[in-house]
C-alpha cells in the first residue's frame, strides 16, 4: 500500500503535471475531483480525461456544495470573474477551499491505507491564495497527522507531496511536456464554456497563456473567442 | 461582526449543549450541519429542531458524500455498528471527519466574517476518536489562520472554541439542563430509526445513557425496543 497516492485532479494544468510527476514518482494514483459548485463545471469533464489519460487507476469525483456558503465569484454566479489584473487576494478565492479539498483527499486516502497526498499549489506564477503557500500544507500536514486512526495507530504517516511549490508556470509546462501531459485536454479558465473552451481574460487565462509564452511552447488552450 | 459564530450541530446531545452555551456567552449563532452520507439521518432533523429550539439565528446543512469514500460503520451500511464496547478506536471513527466538517465550518466562518467556530467534541467519556483530541483542535486552528483572506489580511483571528472538551457526559447534561437545553430533542444514537428512536446498544446510547444515570436526572431518550 506504501505506493499509493490519492491525487488532487481539478482539471487544469497544474494538477494534470502534479499527477504526471506522482506515476512518475512510481506511485499507483486515485484521482479525487471536488466538485464544489464552481462555474467551470468544464474543468470536472476535464479532469476524468486527463485522470485517464495520465493512467490513474480510478477517478473519483465528491459533490460538496461550497456554493450553499457563497462568497466566491468561482461559486457565486451573482459576482463577476474578473478580466484585469487584481490587487491583493482576488474575489476567486473560494474560503477555505484548499483545506476542504485536502480533508475529503485525507479520509480517501485512510480508507486506502495510501500515505501521500499530491496537490498542484504554487506559490510563484499563482493568484496569491493563502492556502497555497508551503506554511499553510506543512499546518495541514500536521492535522493530518493528529487526526487520523491511521497516523495515531502509527500504520500510516502522511505526507502532503507539493511537487510544484517553487516552479513558475513555465517550469510547471515544461515537465508536463517532458512526461507526456497532453495540455489540450486540460482547461484553466474561470469561465470556461460547456466545451471547455477559456475566455482569455482571467487571471487563470492570463497565468497560462504568459506561461506557454516563457516556456516557448505551443499554447494548445482553445479560446471561444 | 465579532460576535457572530459558526456552530456545528449534530444533532446529537453534545452538540445541542454547545449551541446553548455559545448563545449564553452572547453569540448570534449560525448553526452548520453535515450530511455527510451517515446512516442515522434522523439526527440531521434532531438538528433542525434543537437550531430553532435554542435561537440560531440560521441554520444549514452542507452535504457532502463520504459515503462515497467509505470505510466507516457510519457511512457503509455493509458494515455493521458494534453493539458491544470495542478496544481501540472503534469501526465508527469516519476518516477524516472533523477536518472535514471544520473546513466548511471555517469557508462559512469566514464568509460570515465570524471569528469563532464552536465545535462539541469530547475527551473524557468519548469514544476515543483522535479528532476530538485538545491538539487537533489546535492544530486545525493554526490551519485555519493560515488558510484564510480574512485571516492572512488580518480582518480576522479564528479560534475553534470547545467549551465541552474537559466535561463529563453528567456534567455535560447538567450544564445543558441548566441553560433549558430539551435533550428530548437530541439523537444521539448511531443508528436511531426514521423517528429518532434510539437502539440503546451502540458505543453513543452507552455514553448517553451512563451520563444521564451519573447526572442523576431522568434520560428523555426513546428507544425502539
Amino acid at each position: 500500500m506504501m505506493n499509493r497516492a490519492v491525487v488532487l485532479l481539478s482539471g487544469g494544468l497544474d494538477s494534470a503535471t502534479t499527477l504526471a510527476i506522482a506515476r512518475e514518482q512510481g506511485y499507483t494514483c486515485h484521482a479525487l475531483s471536488v466538485d464544489y459548485g464552481q462555474r467551470h463545471r468544464a474543468e470536472l469533464d476535464a479532469a476524468a480525461r486527463v485522470a485517464k489519460a495520465l493512467g490513474a487507476v480510478e477517478h473519483r469525483t465528491l459533490r460538496i456544495d461550497l456554493g450553499g456558503i457563497g462568497g466566491s465569484a468561482l461559486t457565486d454566479s451573482s459576482i463577476a470573474v474578473p478580466e484585469s489584473p487584481q490587487i491583493g487576494i482576488p474575489i476567486t478565492y473560494v474560503p477555505a477551499r484548499n483545506t476542504v479539498m485536502l480533508a475529503c483527499a485525507l479520509g480517501w486516502a485512510e480508507v486506502l491505507n495510501a500515505p501521500r497526498i499530491f496537490i498542484g499549489v504554487n506559490a510563484v506564477d499563482y493568484s496569491g491564495y493563502p492556502d497555497c503557500r508551503p506554511v499553510f500544507i506543512a499546518a495541514f500536514e500536521r492535522v493530518a497527522n493528529l487526526a487520523t486512526k491511521a497516523a495515531v495507530e502509527g500504520t500510516l504517516k502522511f505526507e502532503i507531496a507539493t511537487p510544484l511549490i517553487d516552479l513558475t508556470k513555465a517550469q510547471i509546462i515544461r515537465r508536463g511536456l517532458d512526461l507526456g501531459v497532453d495540455f489540450s485536454l486540460t482547461v484553466s479558465c474561470y469561465q470556461a464554456d460547456a466545451q471547455g473552451r477559456a475566455c482569455g481574460r482571467c487571471d487563470s487565462c492570463r497565468l497560462r497563456r504568459d506561461g506557454f509564452k516563457a516556456a516557448g511552447v505551443p499554447d494548445a488552450t482553445r479560446y471561444f473567442q
